[in-house]
């Protein structure tokens, strides 16, 4: 619906309400805007929320070369700086959350509320490891070997047997979109981009309202990684959506709608028992 | 602010808010109307409130003689019977979220979304014991016993450490009222009310939409129970607020305030993925 | 079966078993060498076991003054003196836990490994208020009213309903036993002895082989203490007793057996994967 | 150091230990009666330790076949049936639990006590997808990739970061071994074999005195299946190792072995309270 350009790539993004608290989504990895469709009618009703590509996601320009999270960053930077709020809201989940920590280090003065699901604050040797054997996979151009690499490890194992059906178009989907070249390509570059990432010292800096998203059954980003983070963030606020797994937005919608909307809605003066 | 009768005796509530989806707040067993009163700013957001006092509470009229839950869904029943409102949400807390389990049961076709925090679907034999043990301090009449034997034990040691001077007024101010006979009389009417609390069995008709809040420190009504809820309530949200005990509300006000009005303000179509 | 005498007051203790690792049992707070009783045919099978009242406990001598931890440290330390092995092992559960704590940094040269159940390294605030309702509601005499304070927190919902027949037994038992007043008067010193315990900076001088076990359902000192046990005892092992309470002991005696003998009988050579 | 043929198909076994209970090891799927070395001292202490290798892994003879669990129960079956003991203990590590629970139902009579250290009842869809996984990328015949995409997943974050030495190294010695055309034909076998195991109805007709072993950060095997193990099998008991992954016998030896040589051990006259 709309573009902007950081370092010459195409960005694009997607204004979705018409008032409220401007509220921007960042995706996870292998997500894009598309993925979080069904979730507009929610996320609109009180709120003005912007969703966007990072470079090398869903309808964003591919890049060719190789690059860390800083990229990332400037691309979210560019796009508040054009948006027509003196502060937003910001939830991202995973790879979103990880873009989000180092934006809110960066511009504090311009988000409001901070919101982390399934998020860590450095790329583990363990998480690395797991990268590097994502990228391995990609590299032999098997779509089916991708995908059963990458997508069951995201999902717990209770979604997996109330969603089977769901799963099983899912697989019929991606399969082919993972045998392209071209997706292959920006999947590892993106999943590269993550390697060097480590703000274990930094995110200690965020003084902002944060509301941290943890999942009982997140095999990749596990609790201990959202305890760092509620350890070294003063004041934030840790929650737990129980029986779910990684990709919490779509194992339970309603609780995570509910927390995102929930924490950006709040008034800003906390509220003093 | 407002008042009714049910059975000859008198309750006391409040409405607040003037537009949006209404919400019924129910209390637990020591609180009343103004225990909620630093959260009206945000409940009355984008929500119309209707806070209420159950006999032997706040500003409702005392009782005399000995009753069981079944008295407050009446009351629950009667109030909501008298707003103008087709359906409303409701949430309760502990004591509260039981009279809400067994009034959804019996008039689902009035809620729109239920709201469960830190509440169970039965008194449990260990729980009754806890209740007799309240019961027997404050039949000795010392207030500060009673305070002792019944407050502490509400909240976490996280938040008694975080929070110690504010424990500390609260003791200074509950220690008196405690030791007044006719708080007593009441508070020992109310736990006694719970004994034969069982739904067990019947918790398990629910079908409307709702989310249950546990808390991960709660030592009176333990994550144990609200696994329980979960098992037995199709369909149901789980939800833990880490590092909380009993009084999530007083704990952690802003994860409580998110995921009550987060629910409540979904839209009724579910969000199919 | 044995004393001595520890500042002019008789200590009685046991020894069970012929041979194998000398393990020192350290009794909880409500405990005495007595509610072993059961378990000495596992722990004399292969070890040689030592169990002990500590004063104003079981069979050792009533104090008739105020004291606090450090009494009972020295008794510990007394009757390791006398005992002729060059080290011993020592499982303290909760209050002589905290006994065990204390003396293994004062003395590490004579453990040879250590294991402490639902044990804090401190009296947190919380705990203190505890405490001060269990000697609030001591004072007013009342042996039913001290039953219903101070046991069933100690037990598990679980436990609760699965051994109901054994807790109205006991209930039973302790009613007329917490209905003397020199009962009440040492558990009032007892619990005193806990007030100002804080071993918090301390407890991280131990670097003795040592195994941690908490109780998921355990309400009186909850895994958190635990994790802060774990995190300060460098190479500690942590391991969960799943649907226990406080009385890990009672709840489970074979896992608490399990862990504890196994845990002693291990080589001193650490094993190196 | 022994051999047996089952099925004209060679087994290699291993006993250690002069005395005490017979206790029967069973391995995970990539382990072998080798990976256990480091544990005989300690195993063979106080009792009898036979360990072995199934078919297709370590010693034992390869496979050319696909074949399902029953082979390895008739291995396991064969194993116990030549032993010179009436019974036996059993404990088993994932695969090794998996034909465990198998063969506790077939022979239950041969068994004393059971211990069940990070395994499931079932394989479930989700298992069975990411065991698909691990067969496609054995299939493009890279040793790295294979090592990338079943290794990491195995251990925790944190073993990863305190045992970076030791991870490198076994790296270094596995992805040569796991680029042998004929590991991976083995493995492929082994991993196919588990595709239709589903004990969820039948393994409550266990009895036997059980120890169920979870670990807090298993993401191959996570903490839900150990609970359904748990609500299955009638008075089992159920502990967790905290901050170790699905390798629990090598993040924590010294926990495991507790657990194991401990529950051994213990009297068969349960501990009545």
């Amino acid at each position: 619906m709309a573009e902007f350009f950081y370092e010459g790539k195409r960005v694009y993004y997607e204004i979705h309400g018409d008032s409220g608290e401007p509220l921007v989504i960042l995706n996870g990895i292998m997500m894009s805007t598309a993925s979080w469709k069904s979730f507009i009618p929610n996320f609109s009703r009180n709120n003005i929320v912007i969703l966007v590509d990072f470079l090398d996601q869903g309808q964003s320009e591919r890049m060719t070369e190789s690059y860390d999270h800083s990229l990332q960053v400037g691309v979210l930077e560019t796009l508040i700086d054009l948006l027509p709020y003196e502060k937003v809201s910001v939830m991202g989940i995973s790879y979103g959350g990880e873009i989000a920590i180092q934006y809110a280090v960066k511009r504090p003065e311009r988000i409001r509320r901070l919101i982390l699901a399934n998020t860590a604050c450095r790329t583990s040797d363990w998480l690395r490891k797991i990268g590097d054997g994502w990228n391995a996979v990609a590299k032999t151009g098997i779509g089916e070997a991708y995908y059963l690499t990458t997508i069951p490890v995201i999902y717990s194992t209770g979604f997996y047997e109330r969603e089977k059906a769901w799963m099983d178009r899912r697989e019929g989907t991606l399969i082919p979109y993972f045998s392209r070249p071209d997706v292959l390509e920006s999947l590892i570059r993106l999943t590269d981009s993550s390697r060097d990432y480590d703000y274990t010292d930094r995110v200690g800096e965020i003084s902002l309202p944060t509301l941290i998203i943890s999942c009982s059954e997140d095999g990749l980003v596990p609790p201990t990684e959202q305890i760092m983070l509620h350890e070294r963030i003063k004041g934030s606020h840790y929650v737990t959506i129980n029986g779910s797994g990684h990709a919490s937005m779509y194992e339970d919608p309603a609780s995570f709608c509910a927390l995102v909307l929930g924490f950006t809605n709040l008034l800003d003066d906390p509220i003093t028992i």
